[in-house]
């Protein structure tokens, strides 16, 4: 069997962590994968959560009985059947799409990768939420092109940041493609972009003439009532949506899609077929009867239950035991939340202690483009039960309270102060992020 | 479940026909996915052949009682168990190769388009067979890359004709950056590159500088003893080694891989990571088991056998029924024989009629970065049962006797005569593919 751990998993994550080599990296996270750790890095599922015994009988029923198509290759597009089966899971949303206008993609980032490789010309500008998702940060710089940063506040991206940013783009010359967005239960920041706001964005966006890039893999992940409706379910024209059943199903068998305007599509699927040929046609057949014969909706509800269960605990015992002057975001779904420290301390610095005292988190240099983030922490809720959250709270505390001590005695770096506040606002109006 | 079949799968060979919209390729081949017309088209491996009922009991273990890391995200560079398996499968074709050098792609095709990411600038050329991989060609027309091909006879690449390549490109300026060969069993040709040539062509290409990016999806499916040892097995710098189990076990998980020089492997992990995040943990877990636990080598000799009588039985079609003038390779392993059709006759322009006679085949064009091919077709013989071949080749035969007989009368163009000897050996020495 594999011995892939929740740990290996942010091993990707650690690369972007500036400052440190690969082999720093790899030392820390071969300590850092131990089952003494407690993990809050990642951003795993709890798959224990799903039937894995039901599960594993469908699987067996679609090789013996389906093999000869499950088992053989597929179509660029993916299959018919499952994009079907795709755009009814939008409509629960509000989303009206055609089969004909869906990709199937290995998870959201080979999604986020093929847009780029359409739309991305080295030099060029994207904008995106600061702090953002990772993986697409990676699709960006391997495209050559600028990250331009918009602020967030607890309601998500502040429209007139973004104004801001398109305009200061026009001003230095340079082309912005289109606006990267994560308005649902962000990843790393855990806030929700609100009604109102979607509206005023799709606006802004639509007068500059910005195509919309919406990554919504955590919407149905709420835990109190619906998450606003997405970006697509508003405008058609000039948005590309793109999801994954890596949450609400398992992100082992790697199928997103991305509902792209129906001018593009061919260009994407011709993308595709360059890239990977044809996505898996036994993990599409897996997905597709996973919709069609499992109670997957009440699969959601579980996920919704446990990670808001493991939300409480986390917040609980930040509330509890972080030193003061830390704050956070208090998240209304998805998987994560996002801390920042008090004045003086650097989260990547840190690392090293917080791993010596056994619990990993992802320092917040690596959500952002630029140098800031330093003074930021990604938590993770999805993946460990409610008393190992609070453990491992505690011992974060614990390294923090340590450190907090240090600076006392020796003075904190003017360097890491700036940075720090840099991250969520110090080049745009509206309050920090927490 | 899904709707794939076989002759959905040519729909993406259909797109590199020229002269055809995508919307004429596609209601031709809606019409050729009838189950009424013989396919001699796509690539696909007869899944029939492998043990569905025990895969099924396979996968199901793997969900039931490994899902918490079978379906969960895995680590870029693919999972060590896995990894170190590839190792031991190479070491069965005499390649010594560290688990530390292997990294794990969707396939064969996503290995060479991150080595096409890595290593391929807009303008540089890529030296490759004429013929080649269709897949391949898109790969380096997505890079915009020229591809300068190099002709083959029935003992494969043409070293003369290497050499001539290489020093055309330099002669005109522009930067050959690999050599992208399949030496075994070649697709679409059918031929393979003989003992002796290999070390020529590794010398040829050392003295040159020039990478080599050897592709080997077929070597293990071999009609009469082992083919010849990889190139990556006679020499361990400067050679990239692609492979995958699309053909030994089964194309619908895409597991492929891409053993790499230490030098640069760390790079590619990076850009599968940008791409895709992680290959897929249950696909990789599915191939390692199968590996571990199932008879796979006997397997192998199963598709050896199936396809060295399906192959005796197209070729003994082709020589009781094809029309005078029509040659043809004798492939001694693969899936594919390539035909170089009478003088007159068109490939791409035949289409509509072959389907109108229900029989489908992949038209010569689809092979060639140039316009030459119109004179040549693919004929696959891994997926349809010895019978149909032959109804196949009848089919086909019948409608090239009409064209034939249509051209006594009209007269062939002198265009589609040029461009099918520009197939094979027009711009090089040596003798004709055929």
């Amino acid at each position: 069997m594999t011995g892939t751990t929740q740990d290996d998993y942010t091993d990707r994550y650690a690369r972007r962590v500036r400052g440190m080599t690969t082999s720093e990296i790899r030392a820390l996270f071969a300590v850092a994968s131990r089952p003494e750790v407690v993990s809050l890095a990642g951003g795993s599922p709890y798959i224990a959560a799903l039937p894995l015994d039901a599960v594993g009988d469908m699987l067996s029923r679609l090789a013996a009985e389906h093999g000869t198509t499950s088992l053989q290759y597929g179509i660029g597009q993916g299959t018919v059947d499952l994009r079907e089966r795709i755009c009814e899971v939008m409509s629960l949303s509000g989303i009206d799409a055609s089969p004909d206008d869906v990709v199937v993609t290995v998870g959201g980032q080979q999604a986020l990768d093929l847009i780029a490789r359409l739309f991305l010309d080295p030099g060029d500008v994207v904008l995106a939420e600061g702090p953002t998702y990772v993986g697409a940060l990676g699709v960006f710089q391997a495209a050559q092109a600028q990250v331009q940063h918009v602020a967030m506040d607890a309601d998500g991206m502040i429209p007139a940041a973004l104004s801001e940013a398109i305009d200061e783009v026009a001003r230095s010359g340079r082309r912005a493609k289109f606006l990267y967005t994560i308005p649902t239960y962000q990843n790393p920041a855990g806030v929700t972009l609100t009604d109102a706001r979607r509206e005023e964005v799709l606006d802004i966006c639509e007068r500059a003439g910005l195509l919309v890039v919406e990554d919504d893999p955590y919407s149905m992940l709420s835990f109190a009532g619906d998450a606003p409706r997405p970006l697509r379910a508003r405008r058609r024209e000039g948005v590309f949506y793109v999801s994954t059943f890596s949450k609400t199903f398992a992100p082992g068998l790697r199928v997103g899609w991305v509902l792209a305007p129906h001018a593009v599509r061919e260009k994407l699927v011709m993308a595709t077929e360059a890239n990977i040929l044809c996505p898996s046609a036994f993990a599409q057949a897996a997905v597709a009867q996973y919709l069609a014969t499992m109670p997957w909706q009440e699969q959601i509800k579980t996920y919704r239950e446990v990670y808001r269960e493991r939300r409480d605990a986390l917040l609980d015992a930040m509330r509890d035991l972080m030193p003061s002057g830390t704050t956070w975001t208090e998240p209304e779904g998805g998987l994560f939340v996002w801390a920042t420290l008090p004045d003086g301390l650097d989260s990547k610095a840190m690392m090293p202690r917080a791993i010596a005292a056994r619990v990993a988190y992802v320092p917040g240099t690596g959500f952002y483009a630029d140098s800031t983030g330093t003074g930021n922490m990604r938590l993770n809720f999805s993946f460990s039960a409610p008393d190992r959250l609070r453990e491992g709270v505690r011992r974060l505390a614990g390294v923090m309270g340590e450190e907090l001590a240090l600076r006392a005695v020796f003075g904190p770096t003017g360097q890491t102060r700036q940075r720090r506040r840099g991250a969520a606002g110090a080049d745009a109006p509206g309050p920090d992020l927490a």
